[in-house]
């Protein structure tokens, strides 16, 4: 579950004031956190504590506002802004993000939990740096992609060179799975995501492809985007709670798993809603689609975890959900 | 186009500083602000400039804050914030409404422009009233349909009950249109929206029947809805950019129009991307699409015109469609 962090209490003592940025870059407080709701909610898999590192690490000059997101001091505004894009060392740049892997890939050793790294994708990375913080038009974004479609072709290039490189650290690292966070691939309609989203997403995948971890690749908002990120290359497609998940196999297509897709709103329903929405996320993962062979289904929220949910209820979807399909 | 004034010049001087409810009860300046985008673009149709009016008329304490939108002091939170809502008495209540609509028929009568009336649907307004503001996860309102879905449906009995009376006042005064704006319906899964969103959206519908004014009934993000809304009763669904309209109609089905749907942030690239993808909509509306008769289609931004829009090219778009689209 993204950001499952944010609402324990555990969380908010070992983060204290300090941006998110600084915690990155402790390995030892950034293991912490990630650790932190594999212990308390029992889940399957930890998701490495990480956002837009490399951008960061290159000194592109991003942070993060508590509650606001990543914020650009000076944004992306044309061909000579790409000179600002030095190539991301890992090893160099940002020692802490595969310190940090290493950390938690020890501390899960024998038992049976996953590490997932993480990256942004190159579209929502970008859409930060041209917009200069989050939107909700993508106009400045829009503008670039469509009006200068070689400038952004070239910025997208560095992007995925950017984020495949970060994964590949981190599976070096430990990690057994990567997921790429395509978070507003949404706002793109289906030509636009074919032209300007997908090739890069294509080229990140590519690039981690040799070492064998599964690619999760997510996004909010992207039902008319299924088809395309399903043949994306990824293994696993992110889908929120707005398409039904038996629907959203149909669109990812043939051989590509499902992950999601409770409503992180209906947590804070009361358990009855909560149980119910449960066994019906379990149940069309369950159901044979036409078009699509195979149920391979990764149990999640359909975005991240409110800041203000009980985390007695997430434990108690866990519960449910490992009972269900225990085997 | 929702929103077309903000981006003029003459709008911003004509508001000036006043809150949008303020401007909203002087009829004769809402008149003057809904005629505006009218005398600038050349478009075949005017929306009543309006708001949340009936929920603020009745007193139940809600302003438009400038910047953000619609919030509550004293948010909505169970059975017994039902009986602040009282009946709308339009006449009564909020006379200005009634008044602009005459001011405006009155002005394009001969002219073979419409008038488009306005109203917020229940659930969209609902959100409103529950969450005490805008939302990006709609968690309180979704807790309260699932939890106390008895209390939800005398909610939107009453929030129905006011759009229709509202509805039915502006058509009297001269409107020969209405739009329901259920902005936010896209937040909503599709068992959500035929349980909770779906049957008020029905019952205003209903509720205007007798006068013949067609119903367009819009919202955003509402790709996996379109079904549910195509039955709803209204004659036109309106789509956002997200869904290819030969898609959008196949989706609506038999006999319901289609409105929309250039993305509107891409009135800021370059005039050749708005030129193409004006003509690739039309082009869209105009295919045969299996399952749908019928080619109606009110051409439209996909979702309100952002501020910083150039007027020029809202001009040249109306100007482009016009001329695609002469007999």
């Amino acid at each position: 579950m993204r950001q499952a962090g944010r609402s324990l209490p555990e969380y908010r003592a070992a983060r204290g004031e300090g941006s998110i940025l600084s915690a990155i870059g402790d390995a030892t407080l950034a293991a912490e956190l990630t650790m932190q709701p594999v212990r308390r909610y029992g889940v399957d898999a930890a998701i490495l504590f990480s956002d837009i590192v490399p951008l960061h690490a290159i000194g592109f000059g991003v942070e993060v506002e508590a509650g606001r997101g990543p914020v650009v001091a000076e944004p992306f505004r044309g061909p000579s802004d790409l000179a600002r894009l030095r190539v991301f060392e890992p090893e160099e740049d940002a020692p802490y993000v595969a310190e940090a892997a290493r950390l938690v890939a020890e501390e899960l050793r024998g038992s049976g939990v996953a590490l997932i790294g993480f990256a942004g994708a190159p579209f929502t990375v970008a859409s930060y740096m041209v917009e200069g913080g989050p939107s909700r038009t993508f106009s400045r974004v829009k503008a670039l992609m469509h009006g200068s479609p070689d400038v952004w072709e070239q910025l997208c290039d560095r992007l995925a060179a950017m984020a495949a490189a970060s994964l590949r650290a981190q599976i070096q690292a430990g990690a057994q799975v990567v997921q790429l966070f395509d978070s507003w691939a949404g706002s793109l309609s289906p030509d636009e995501y074919a032209r300007f989203g997908l090739p890069s997403v294509r080229t990140v995948v590519e690039g981690v492809a040799d070492l064998g971890a599964p690619v999760i690749l997510f996004g909010v908002g992207t039902g008319e985007l299924l088809g395309l990120m399903g043949s994306s290359g990824a293994d696993v497609v992110g889908v929120d709670w707005r398409v039904p998940l038996d629907e959203a196999r149909r669109r990812v297509g043939d051989g590509v798993a499902v992950q999601g897709n409770l409503d992180p709103a209906l947590c804070l329903a009361p358990w009855d809603v909560v149980e119910e929405a449960t066994l019906d996320v379990l149940a069309r993962a369950a159901k044979e689609s036409p078009g699509a062979s195979g149920t391979g289904h990764v149990f999640n929220l359909g975005h991240g975890v409110l800041p203000e949910t009980d985390p007695a209820v997430l434990a108690a979807v866990v519960e449910l959900v490992h009972e269900r399909t225990a085997q």
